[in-house]
């Protein structure tokens, strides 16, 4: 007998089945009719399930940013991107005992990081391709583009068995709504076109330019050259994606369930979703609060404890009761996510599945490494 | 032979033991010298070994905010306080199959949360103690005092078998430096006696009367009437809490140990912890950022992604290296908990022991019930 939604205990996370596919298949089909290689970036969803429908539409491997993330992927994909600065003996290590059937990729945006990445590499006698981080405007992570990009390029090829494979950028920066990106675009269009002459100049042509995120992903392909996109978010979407007007508000396929605990306060009730739930992240577009009503969007939460959300009633005529069940689109789903083990899928009203957030968490996986010795082990 | 924290991959939270147990004799002490019944809230550290620390030095019982809190600590714990409203079906369910030897208490706001309380503990064939919650200025939950509360207070009284037990509030609107707090403290005594009074002519004597948190812990005797306290974060202290005065800076535990993953961009350097390690939470004390360094704190996290802090060197001489390794204070340590499945305690440079963060997340716990019917299943 199906489950329906009023008998699940709340705060849960909840995706439409339907909405989920509908985000799938229309990145998908964005990738091939611009002829770009799509690899999704699994932080939002840290689910093998869902990278398994990433991959059966034609994603060409997948973008990790914690070595818990590529021990769990590896398992079902074997081309996977470390997107993260390979820094540090631990964080080498795990790198290094992903089974040798992946190809792995690793993002540097330093010099000092390549000794080590590439000793490494050599003690466990695998290859491993580089992209080279330049930062394109966000300043976070990246060399500046130009002349400090090719050095760091011709570093890496003198580091076998590192290989130099391309270049990748991460544009954050772009937060505009979809239809005022036409002066980010151009930008980045200059940038990297820049950088693509010097590198040939220099012997260095990059097999990969890899760029795109979910706010920039339906513009990536103005960018020339751009031959690789890695968007997370799409899969689920959020208020901020919506608010940039990247996805439609019925593409928000993950909202999360709570239950109006308490109308006690006069002009506001409470949920039981605070920031164990929601978590506080702002809502990068126009608007405010940390999440929103599905069917309500103008009724927002305006407040949070760990486990108390606040909705403002103010602009509202809804008057709800305690025990009603409400619907919420967070701002920012990759954080909401992380915060629960389990996702539960829906159609309509009734619960169909569930999955494990996998990867979510640090902790190390217990591989079966492919390339281990069979057979009892040596005492 | 002893594991050296550089050797640990990043982030990881680590837990100063020493600081732990100065934190945990200290509250102690405080309710002992006061006569107030220390109850504290588990939702910092969620973990049954602090717990079991908490009730050796005399806890009467102790808090839980979530149905998972409240199943992971009846297995150290007969005396638990649900300080969340009881509503939906499935909520009620969780809590009734809590074992019967726990002592349950549930706090309630709303008299709609009653008549289903009261027939779940029925059929349950259990006790149930109920604090009317009230609320003295946070406007979150609780009834506003006076004649509401009373009027509550004697629906719970008409509804067997819950029993009133007490009033409890949440001075959570207390923001101030511990030696600004005293017109708050006045407030609250005003209130608390007012209150007091009209329960008494109401006949219905609160036998408890609950209140507390770690920023008003150290005042909380100042407020006759007052017989218990439910302080969280003082086992771990965060930025927020010495920002105020609630601890030294010398009392914060919990930090989480971070590598310097890239410098590439002039004026900062990057850390490999962003929002899914310190969370996303406001300083609520003077300063800003999200974060600051245990041994700099002049140096602050000024931005984050999710796996990305960024330390502004604006005001520091220090110039870290990419690989260096530094131990962030959290603003609101919490969250940061609530990230992580282990904790990691240390003792000088040196790593002592771990525990699991048992009781975060959402699933429900395989309780051994000391009501089931021994022998073999029935098929």
């Amino acid at each position: 007998m199906a489950t329906h939604l009023e008998t699940l205990e709340t705060p849960v996370p909840i995706v439409d089945l339907d909405r989920l596919t509908h985000n799938l298949d229309r990145m998908a089909a964005y990738a091939t009719l611009h002829d770009l290689r799509l690899r999704p970036h699994v932080k939002t969803h840290k689910s093998t399930r869902i990278a398994t429908e990433q991959l059966q539409r034609g994603a060409v491997g997948l973008t990790c940013a914690t070595t818990r993330e590529l021990e769990i992927m590896s398992e079902v994909c074997d081309d996977l991107l470390f997107a993260y600065p390979p820094v540090g003996a631990a964080r080498l290590e795990r790198l290094m005992r992903l089974p040798s059937s992946v190809r792995l990729t690793v993002a540097v945006d330093s010099a000092q990081s390549i000794p080590a990445l590439a000793m490494a590499a050599n003690l466990a006698r695998r290859d491993v391709d580089v992209y080279v981080e330049v930062d394109l405007g966000m300043k976070r992570v990246g060399v500046t583009p130009e002349h400090s990009a090719v050095a760091l390029a011709r570093t890496v090829h003198t580091h076998a068995p590192l290989r130099f494979a391309g270049i990748t950028f991460y544009p954050g920066h772009v937060r505009s709504r979809v239809e005022d990106q036409g002066d980010a675009v151009g930008a980045l269009a200059q940038q990297v076109a820049t950088l693509q002459e010097l590198l040939l100049d220099a012997g260095l042509a990059p097999r990969v330019i890899s760029g795109g995120s979910t706010p920039l992903a339906w513009r990536i392909h103005e960018v020339p050259g751009v031959t690789e996109v890695r968007p997370g978010t799409y899969v689920y979407n959020d208020r901020t994606t919506a608010g940039i007007g990247a996805c439609d508000w019925e593409d928000c396929a993950l909202t999360v369930l709570a239950t109006v605990v308490s109308t006690a306060v006069p002009g506001q009730a409470v949920v039981d979703a605070g920031t164990k739930a929601l978590a506080r992240e702002p809502l990068r577009a126009d608007g405010d609060g940390w999440a929103s009503l599905l069917d309500r969007p103008e009724v927002v939460v305006t407040r949070m404890s760990e486990e108390h959300g606040v909705l403002d009633l103010s602009h509202t005529d809804w008057r709800p009761r305690v025990g009603d069940r409400v619907r919420l689109v967070p701002n920012h789903v990759c954080i909401v996510v992380q915060q629960f083990d389990e996702i539960v899928g829906i159609r309509g009203d009734y619960v169909e599945t569930s999955w494990p957030v996998l990867a979510r968490g640090r902790g190390a996986v217990d591989l079966q490494q492919d390339n281990a010795p069979r057979g009892p082990r040596a005492m």
